[in-house]
């Protein structure tokens, strides 16, 4: 019988929780902890109402490894499925080694103070993890997590060797406001402003912000600009893909998206230093983030699709191959299922996916482990039926 | 001797009092009058620094007729020139009539609850100043003003009959700010999302806003988008220009200004109702006010040219003819000579000129008078010698 902890309660831990209830056979006992016990409530009351199935819910704060230790030994979960906030996981992995359980994560380790993210401190734990016996699967999200997969499955089954990875992460979804965002407007202005990085012959080369752009044709949404990112997932792969010559990733962003966070820069609205006005001292991303339409109404309103996968290049039997993995999430038929539209979606269900893995025995080895290291072909299987089909094209390697 | 009471000290009031002192040998005798004395002491000290002539300062409210008529009893002015505010042109003009003084402005009446704006109120004074045998010089600034004086002059001299008349504005001038305002950006808002409207064959007709663009060829700065807007010199123009068939009034906006516009007002950073920020309540506004550059900054900061003028189309001795009039100014010149950029520079000197010329009695007639009624002639000469020359040109009239 196996228990599972969800800590987090935000878009992610709600899809988690939906889809662990979903695999009832699997997770036999499913506790969602949070720092904000109503978040969980909630969540709990949907999964009775669409699933007439019970959960338990929990309060904690992920930041105090004795809280999560008082916690996890009270629920007594074979995993931890961490998807709190990135800067909770080296508490969260600390408390799993303290009470001997496996742990799963979606996100890297990010500094609170800095716009640093690295695996450094993660993969520091490796011996801690081996030494007891444990399993950190690190990365089980979409991008990192089942773009890793993608990549092992094509190194797998379609090359001998995979000479460059493009990562292509498009979301085409509209809410119908001419703006809004998912996120703090802070940071989604830092993503655009910060300079890229791609990994090629053994070196990572630095653009300018937004500095690399090219139109990619999605399937089943159409051409879109894409602008290279330097993104996590990057920085495993150049070390477990053998042979690899070049990795770069890319992202959508909207021509009116960028410009509309251009101008609340260019006009100092995304300060958050406080200003007076009226009398008052107030902080104009504040004033920003007020008027804004509240990221809890995005959800229902959002239709469109996005596209995530992988194209590879390399060499199968001495000739040049050249192959795309993709999967395509509808907004309207997530948010439908699990409350939810494809941004959690698609993060979401791959953490419930490599969760069920470790529960089974299929995916199961000490260490702290990224996806592309484990066998892709039983992870692939649970997307199909999971929710997350994917779809292989063969492209024309000369063109 | 004359007197010259000028009532308003924002940037037009300081060019008209600086302009004023330039021609003391008319205006013997300078009052500048505003609700904030200190602007009208800080302009009274630039004079007597750069020119080295006085000029009296008073405080008044020109909301408040009876306040008005006090100040002009004790200043006993040949004409008030007033560039207050233009919901104030009737307190003003119903002041001068109390008192038996002439009346000059640079904008037509705006009904302070209304965006409207129209000469119905003005002109429904026309019988009280004849029968004081007053003058009322109307919209006497660069357009409304120099544009009627250069269509009258096109009349007198290159035409038997006008058919169309394009008026055509730009302002090429570069702050160096991605975005600031010399105004409320609210006004700005409201100009761009009016409705244009321009007189073809007997009737007005209404365009969406912004609907109709060309690029025009403005001398000395080059091409510029142009969008067709409503203009109150049009309403004058269509009943004293016998035989015209069309006119249209053209301004060039930059693409990346009304982007930045075009956001805040799709953020709701214009609304001018508090919002709930911080435990504060602020209007959004006036953050996004507190965060522009200020517009005094930008005078000089402000380089480049404005160029406005007016494309006469029409027939002279049986052969068809085309002619633009226009006058090039350049912000950093303008500085240099009175402390303020073009925008206000092209709109202070045609009030000087106007009321210099009732003061000399070249241009005297009783009633509310449009630029156009008056002969074009000792204007233009004006023009040249008072810092804002002009060029005709001949153009093809089959192009």
């Amino acid at each position: 019988m196996n228990r599972v902890l969800i800590i987090g309660a935000g878009g992610v831990g709600r899809v988690v929780a939906h889809k662990c209830a979903q695999n009832s056979e699997i997770f036999e006992h499913i506790t969602l902890a949070s720092r904000t016990l109503s978040k969980c409530e909630a969540i709990r009351d949907e999964i009775k109402e669409k699933q007439n199935k019970s959960i338990d819910v929990a309060q904690v704060d992920a930041d105090n490894v004795e809280e999560l230790v008082k916690l996890i030994e009270e629920v007594k979960p074979y995993v931890v499925i961490n998807v709190a906030l990135p800067y909770q996981d080296l508490t969260i992995m600390d408390a799993c080694l303290k009470t001997n359980v496996h742990y799963l994560d979606t996100a890297n380790y990010e500094h609170p103070d800095t716009a640093k993210f690295e695996y450094k401190e993660q993969w520091a734990k490796d011996p801690d993890f081996k030494a007891n016996g444990l399993m950190a699967l690190l990365g089980s999200g979409f991008d990192p997590g089942v773009t890793n997969v993608f990549c092992a499955y094509a190194q797998k089954h379609y090359f001998d060797e995979i000479h460059t990875i493009d990562i292509l992460d498009c979301n085409a979804g509209d809410h119908g406001y001419p703006f809004a965002t998912n996120f703090n407007p802070e940071i989604n202005i830092r993503e655009v402003n910060s300079k890229g990085r791609y990994w090629e012959n053994g070196k990572w080369i630095e653009t300018e912000p937004m500095e690399i752009k090219m139109v990619w044709d999605y399937p089943e949404i159409g051409p879109k600009d894409s602008y290279l990112l330097y993104h996590e997932e990057e920085e495993s792969l150049v070390k477990n893909i053998k042979g690899l010559k070049r990795i770069r990733f890319f992202m959508t962003f909207g021509e009116s998206y960028l410009t509309h966070l251009k101008v609340l820069d260019n006009i100092g609205l995304t300060r958050i230093d406080p200003i007076e006005v009226d009398g008052c001292k107030v902080i104009p991303l504040h004033v920003v983030k007020a008027l804004l339409p509240d990221p809890a109404s995005l959800g229902p309103r959002t239709k469109g699709k996005t596209n995530i996968g992988v194209v590879c290049e390399g060499i199968k039997d001495g000739k040049k191959r050249k192959i795309y993995i993709y999967n395509v999430c509808d907004h309207q038929e997530a948010y439908k299922e699990v409350c939810a539209q494809c941004v959690s979606y698609t993060t979401g269900v791959p953490a419930m996916i490599g969760a069920k893995l470790m529960c089974e025995g299929k995916w199961m080895k000490a260490g702290t482990i990224n996806m592309e290291q484990m066998d892709p072909d039983p992870f692939m299987e649970e997307l199909n039926r999971q929710g997350l089909p994917w779809n292989v094209i063969e492209m024309d390697p000369e063109k």
